[in-house]
C-alpha cells in the first residue's frame, strides 16, 4: 500500500504520503532516490515523451523549457550541497541526496520532504521560498509559474532593456527557435503579474487574520503554486496546516483552486461577458 | 534647524530627521499633521501644480493617478484606524492621525514614523509591507512602483482576462482618457516584473547571508522603493540599519541606487550596445 501510494503521488507530482515523516520514513531503502528521478520526470512536458517513444528522444534535451529546468535544478542542488557541507550540516554524499530530493520535490510541486530543510540555515529557507514559485514545465502535472513563463518573462525584460538602449534596432526574442509575438509576451507578463498579485493578496489577508509573516507568505505561495509544505515551525516540511484557523484554511482552499486553474481561467469564468 | 530640516525632507519625500524618534519627537505641536499634508503634496505629479497655478486646479482631481493614490490612502488609513480601534490600541481621533501620517509617509516613500506600527498587530505589519512597494505618482519625488504603473498593470490584467473570455471582441484599455498602446502596457508590465525580480534577488541574498526572513524581505523592499524603515525589531520604524553586516549594506546600497534610477536605466547603462 505504501509503495502504490507513493508511486502514484510521485509521478503525478501530487505528494500525498502515508507517513507523517513523508518520504523521509522510506529513505532507508533508497526510495527517495527513485522518487527524485520520477518526480523530475513528472515535471517535464509529457508531449516530449510521446516523441521520445517514437524515436526522437533527442528532442527532450533540445527543448528550452527542459534545459532551463535542468539547469535550475542542477545549480540549486549543487549550491545547497556546498552550503550544507560548509556549515557542517551534512557530508557531500548525504547532502547531494537530500538537496536533490527536496529541491526536485518543491520545483516539481510534489511537496514531499526527507528533511526539515528550514533547519539547514537561513539561506536554505530563502532558497526554498523562491523555489515555491517556480514550478515545472508547461505540459506536465506540476503547478507554479512554470518554466517557460520564467523564460519568456526573462526574454521580455531583455528585449525591453535592449529597446531602450538602442531604440532604432529591432529585438525579436526567440523561444525554442520560434519568434515570440507581442501578444504572447503580454500574456505571459500579465500572468506573472496576476500570479504575484494573488499571492500578495492572500499573504496580506493571512497576516491580517493574525498569522506571523513567515507562515502567512509561505502558506500563500505554497498553496497558489500547489506545492505542499511552507516555511516556519507550523506549516514547514515537519509541520502541518492542521492548526491554522478556519478562516485561513478557506482562503488557502480558494488559493489552491485558483493556482491549479492558473488563476486566469477562474477570472474568465467569473467575467459576466463570458456567459453572454 | 529642526524645522528647516524637516520642512526640506518632507516636501522632497526624503525623510531625514534630526531625532532618533523621527517625526514622533515633534508630534506634540502638531508637526505630524502639517507633515502629512506636505508629504502627500510631495507625492502628487508636480506638473499638475503648474496647471493649478495657471488656474486649472480642477485637473489635479481629474487625473487618474491622483484619484487612485487618494483612494488607496483613504481606504488604508480608515482600515487601519478601525483596526486600531477594534484592538483597543488607539482611540479613533488619535488612531486616524497616526494611521494617516504613517501610511502617507510610507506610500510617499518619505520614511518618517510617529509610532512603531509593527506593534499595532500582525495585520498592520502585512499592510505596511504591501505599502512599501506602492510609491506615489510618477512626476513626483517619491520612489516605489508608482501609482500609474499599478493602474496600467491592472488595466493590462483586465484586458488579458477579457480577451480570453471574449476572444473576438477588441479591448482597448484607456488611461486618463487616452488609449494605452501595446508597447506602453508591455513596458509597464516588464517594469513591474523587473522590479519584483530585483526585490526577490536582494531578499534571497540577504537571507542567504544570515538575516532573518522578515528583516531580509522588508530591507530589500524598503531599499529598492527608497522608503526608509523596514519591518522587524532591527530595521523597523523604531530601529536602524546600523547593526546590519557590511555585506548586507553593500547590497542595499546597490538596491537603493537601482530603485532610485528605476532599475531599467541602470540595466540600459550596463548594456554593451548602449555605448557602441
Amino acid at each position: 500500500f505504501d509503495a502504490a501510494t507513493h508511486a502514484m503521488t510521485t509521478l503525478s507530482t501530487g505528494g500525498f504520503s502515508t507517513s507523517d515523516r513523508s518520504m523521509g520514513a522510506f529513505a532507508e531503502g533508497g526510495a527517495d532516490i527513485v522518487a527524485t528521478v520520477f518526480m523530475l520526470m513528472g515535471s517535464l512536458p509529457f508531449g516530449l515523451y510521446v516523441l521520445a517513444v517514437r524515436g526522437r528522444a533527442g528532442r527532450l534535451f533540445q527543448d528550452s523549457q527542459v534545459r532551463l529546468l535542468l539547469a535550475i535544478l542542477a545549480f540549486t542542488t549543487l549550491a545547497l550541497t556546498l552550503y550544507l557541507w560548509i556549515r557542517d550540516v551534512h557530508e557531500p554524499v548525504e547532502g547531494v541526496r537530500l538537496a536533490a530530493f527536496n529541491v526536485v520535490s518543491i520545483i516539481s510541486t510534489t511537496g514531499y520532504a526527507t528533511a526539515d530543510y528550514t533547519l539547514w540555515g537561513p539561506a536554505a529557507s530563502g532558497v526554498f521560498f523562491g523555489l515555491l514559485f517556480l514550478g515545472g514545465c508547461a505540459g506536465s502535472t506540476s503547478g507554479g509559474l512554470k518554466t517557460f513563463r520564467l523564460h519568456i518573462g526573462g526574454l521580455a525584460l531583455r528585449s525591453y532593456v535592449l529597446s531602450i538602449a538602442r531604440p532604432h534596432a529591432t529585438h525579436r526574442p526567440h523561444y525554442n527557435g520560434q519568434p515570440v509575438s507581442d501578444d504572447e509576451m503580454s500574456a505571459v507578463l500579465s500572468f506573472l503579474f496576476l500570479f504575484l498579485a494573488c499571492f500578495t493578496l492572500v499573504a496580506v489577508y493571512l497576516s491580517a487574520i493574525g498569522l506571523d509573516v513567515v507562515t502567512a507568505i509561505s502558506a500563500a505561495a505554497t498553496c497558489i503554486a500547489n506545492v505542499g509544505p511552507g516555511l516556519g515551525a507550523m506549516i514547514g516540511p515537519a509541520g502541518t496546516f492542521q492548526q491554522l484557523p478556519d478562516s485561513a484554511k478557506w482562503a488557502l482552499d480558494i488559493a489552491m483552486i485558483a493556482g491549479r486553474l492558473e488563476v486566469v481561467t477562474l477570472l474568465v469564468v467569473l467575467t459576466p461577458g463570458f456567459w453572454r
